[in-house]
C-alpha cells in the first residue's frame, strides 16, 4: 500500500501547522509509514485516502460517522436547514424541535442545551454541578477522557496548577477509592463525572460493576453532589434512550456529542428539572450556537437511530465481528483480547505491554484495506452490513497470515 | 409588528431549555415584546423571523455572515466538500491548503491551527503562551470579551476562584495601569490579550491610542510575554490581512473566528515559528476538528474578501450608514453617539446611561424593519448595497419620527 501523497502533504502541512497533524491519536504518527495520514472521500463505512487506498473503516471518524459517511437523510434534513441560512441573531424553531424529543427520549431529562463539541458542555456541566452546589470539587476516573480543556485534558503542556485544585481522580470501579475521596472532601464535592463503560486509550475498555454503578448513584445522592454522565462517545450506540439506561445510572447531568448528528457539529447536555435554573445560569454562547443545519442533522440522526434500533444492529454486527476475530486468533495462532461492548469493541493482541504487536496487526489490517486503531476502542457503524463484517473478516484472515511466522 | 409565533416558541422553549434562549444577549430578552425571538430564513444582508417579518439585518448573526446569508460561492465550496464525506479519521488536503493560505496572507503567521469556536482558540493561546514562557499570569482589558470560558466567561456564576487566580485586568487605553501591572507580576506574566479595538456590550466602542499600541508592543517584547492579539469579532472585517496590521500590533499568536467562513464552523489561531514547537505540545482537539466542509467554506470566504477587497467595502457603506443615521438624529432633534469603526459601528441615544432609550431607538428600528442591537456594536456585511443602506436609512426616518416627542 502507497502512502505516498499522504506523505507529500504531510510534509507540506509540517511546515504550517504544529506537529503536521494534532488531536486524535492518530496512529499515522505512533506507527509511521504504516497508516494513511489524509482522507478525501467516504461512503457508508468505505472511505479513501489521499493515495486512493480504500479502507472498511472501523473507526467512523473516532465515532460521529454511527450512520456512516454522507447519509442521504441526515445530508438532506443538513441541506434543507442549511439553504435557509445559518448562524442568525436568534434561535430558530428546530432548537426547540431538539430539546423537545431529546427530553421526551431520555427519561431522566428535563431540559436541554446544546454546543458544538464534547469539551464545551462537559466542562459546563463541571460549572452547573459547581452553581447548583456552592462547591468546587470535581472526582472523576483516573486516565478518563472528558475532553481538552484544562481541567481534564490528556495532554501534559500548558497547564498550572489552579488548573486541577480541586479535581480529584481515582480508579474505575474501585467503590472503596470513590468513597474515600467523597469523605475526604465532606460537603465540597460538587460533581462526579463519569464515563458509562471506562475506555480509555492504551488500554483495554472495562465495563462498571453493578456495585461502583450502585455506589455512584448512592454516593452523589447522599452527598448532595450532581453526577455527570459523559456520554459524548457511548450515547445512542448502546441504547436509544442513552447509556445510563443499560447500566442503571441516575445521572443529574449528561452530555451527548458524537453520534447525535452524524458527523454535523453539535453537542448536548440534558439535565433535571430541579438545576434547570441554576443551568441558566451559568453563561454558554459560542459564535456558531444557534446555526439550525446541526441541529437538523441530530434530530434526523437521533430519530433514525429510534427508528431502526441502531444499537441493536451495532451489537450484533460488533459480536460477529469480535467473534470472528478472536476465531482468526485461534486459526493463526495468535492470542487476541476483546474488550468494551460490542458495538464499540477494542481488540488487541495479549501479552503486548508496550502495544508494540497490537501496532504491526492494525497495520497488517490497514494494509489489507480495514482500518483499525491500535490503541482506542473501535467504532462499530450502521452502514457496516453483515456482507462487510465477512469481508472485512476474510481481509484480516490475510493480514494475520502473515503475522503468525 | 407581531412577534406570536416567535412568543409561542419561546413559552415551548422556556420549558426545555434553561431561560428558553441563552447565550448571546438577544434583546428579545432586556426589551421584552419590541424584539423577535426566532428566525427562519435569510438571504444577502434580510432575513425573515418565525412570523414572516423581514428585517435588514445589521448583525449578521453576530458576526459570522460577513458576506451575507447564502452566499453562493461559499456554500457551493462548503457543498462540494460535505458531499465527500465528514469528519475523517485524518485531516483532508484542504486543511493543508488553509493553513498555508493564512500563512501566506497574515504578514507574521508561520503556522495555522483550527477548532470550531473563538473561545476554544483563545483559551488554547492562553496554554500556549503559558507552555511557552513557563510562567502562568494573564493580563486583559476590563470588560472586553474573550469567550464564556471560565478564565474570561462575563457570566458570574459557575465559578471557582482559582478559574482567574492568574488573570489580572486593566482598563482599555490605560498605558500605566498596564506597565504596573507587568512591574507588579514582573517575570510571571505569560501573556497579553486584547481586541484590536475595544468592543464591550452596553458601552460605546473604543479605538486603541497608538501610544496604547506601542506600549502593548514594548511590554510584551521587554517582559518576554506573549501579545495575544483575540480577532475573532474584527478579523477581516477592517483588513484583508488581520487587524492588527490597521493598528499597527505585533502579536505573537492571533486568533480568528467569526468572518473567516461566512457561518460555517470554524476558528484559527495562527502564530510564529520559534513558538510551533510550543504549540505542538499543547493538547488540541475535538470530535469535529478535522471536517473539511468548514475549511473549505473558510478557504472560499477569505479568497472572496481578498478578490473583492470587502473591508474596504464596509468601511464605506458603514460611513454612509453611520453618517447617515447621525444625520437623522440632528433632522429629529434626538442627539446621537457613534463609535467604532465603520464597518463594525455603534450608534446610541447621547446622555442614555441606563441604555432605556437606545432600547427604545432600536426597538422602533426593528418595528420599521431594521435590526439593530441596543447594546452590542453592529456589523455591516458585503451583502449590504447602497440602496439597502439607503432603505435602512429612510424606514430609521420613519422610526425616529414618532420618538421626537
Amino acid at each position: 500500500m502507497n502512502f505516498e501523497k499522504s506523505h507529500a502533504l504531510f510534509r507540506r502541512a509540517a511546515r504550517v501547522i504544529p506537529g503536521g497533524i494534532y488531536g486524535h491519536t492518530t496512529p499515522a504518527v505512533t506507527v509511521p509509514g504504516a497508516f494513511p495520514y489524509y482522507a478525501v472521500d467516504g461512503n457508508g463505512c468505505r472511505y479513501r485516502d489521499a493515495d486512493g487506498n480504500e479502507f472498511i473503516d472501523f473507526m467512523g471518524g473516532y465515532g460521529p460517522l454511527v450512520l456512516g459517511y454522507c447519509h442521504p437523510e441526515v445530508e438532506a434534513a443538513a441541506d434543507a436547514a442549511r439553504h435557509h441560512g445559518a448562524c442568525f441573531n436568534h434561535p430558530t424553531p428546530v432548537m426547540v424541535e431538539l430539546a423537545e424529543y431529546l427530553v421526551e427520549r431520555i427519561d431522566f431529562a428535563d431540559w436541554a442545551v446544546f454546543a458544538k463539541n464534547g469539551s464545551d458542555l462537559t466542562t459546563w456541566a463541571v460549572m452547573v454541578a459547581r452553581e447548583v452546589t456552592g462547591r468546587p470539587k470535581i472526582l472523576k476516573v483516573a486516565g478518563a477522557y472528558h475532553g481538552a480543556d484544562a481541567w481534564c485534558t490528556p495532554g501534559l503542556h500548558g497547564l498550572i496548577p489552579e488548573d486541577r485544585a480541586h479535581i480529584h481522580d481515582f480508579p474505575w470501579n474501585d467503590v472503596s477509592a470513590l468513597e474515600a475521596l467523597f469523605t475526604r472532601h465532606r460537603g465540597r464535592v460538587a460533581g462526579l463525572v463519569l464515563t458509562p463503560f471506562h475506555h480509555p486509550a492504551y488500554a483495554d475498555s472495562q465495563l462498571p460493576s453493578s456495585e461502583f454503578v450502585a455506589a455512584a448513584n448512592r454516593l452523589c445522592r447522599e452527598h448532595g453532589a450532581l453526577l455527570i454522565l459523559d456520554d459524548v462517545r457511548c450515547g445512542f450506540r448502546l441504547s436509544v434512550d442513552g447509556s445510563h439506561s443499560v447500566y442503571g445510572y441516575e445521572p443529574d447531568l449528561a452530555v451527548y456529542c458524537k453520534a447525535i448528528a452524524n458527523g454535523h457539529p453539535i453537542s448536548a447536555c440534558v439535565g433535571r428539572a430541579g438545576h434547570q435554573a441554576a443551568a441558566s445560569r451559568v453563561f454558554l454562547t459560542g459564535s456558531y450556537w444557534n446555526d439550525p443545519a446541526p441541529m437538523a442533522a441530530a434530530l434526523a440522526t437521533l430519530k433514525i437511530i429510534a427508528r431502526d434500533d441502531v444499537p441493536a444492529r451495532l451489537a450484533r454486527l460488533g459480536q460477529k465481528f469480535v467473534d470472528g476475530f478472536l476465531a482468526l486468533g485461534v486459526k493463526h495462532g495468535l492470542p487476541l483480547v476483546a474488550s468494551g461492548p460490542p458495538a464499540m469493541p477494542y481488540v488487541r493482541v495479549a501479552d503486548d505491554p508496550s502495544f508494540l504487536r497490537t501496532q504491526r496487526l492494525c497495520a497488517a489490517a490497514v494494509a489489507q484495506g480495514v482500518f483499525l486503531h491500535p490503541h482506542h476502542n473501535w467504532f462499530i457503524g450502521a452502514a457496516h452490513t453483515e456482507a462487510e463484517i465477512d469481508e472485512a473478516l476474510r481481509r484480516l484472515d490475510h493480514a494475520l497470515r502473515p503475522l503468525r511466522v
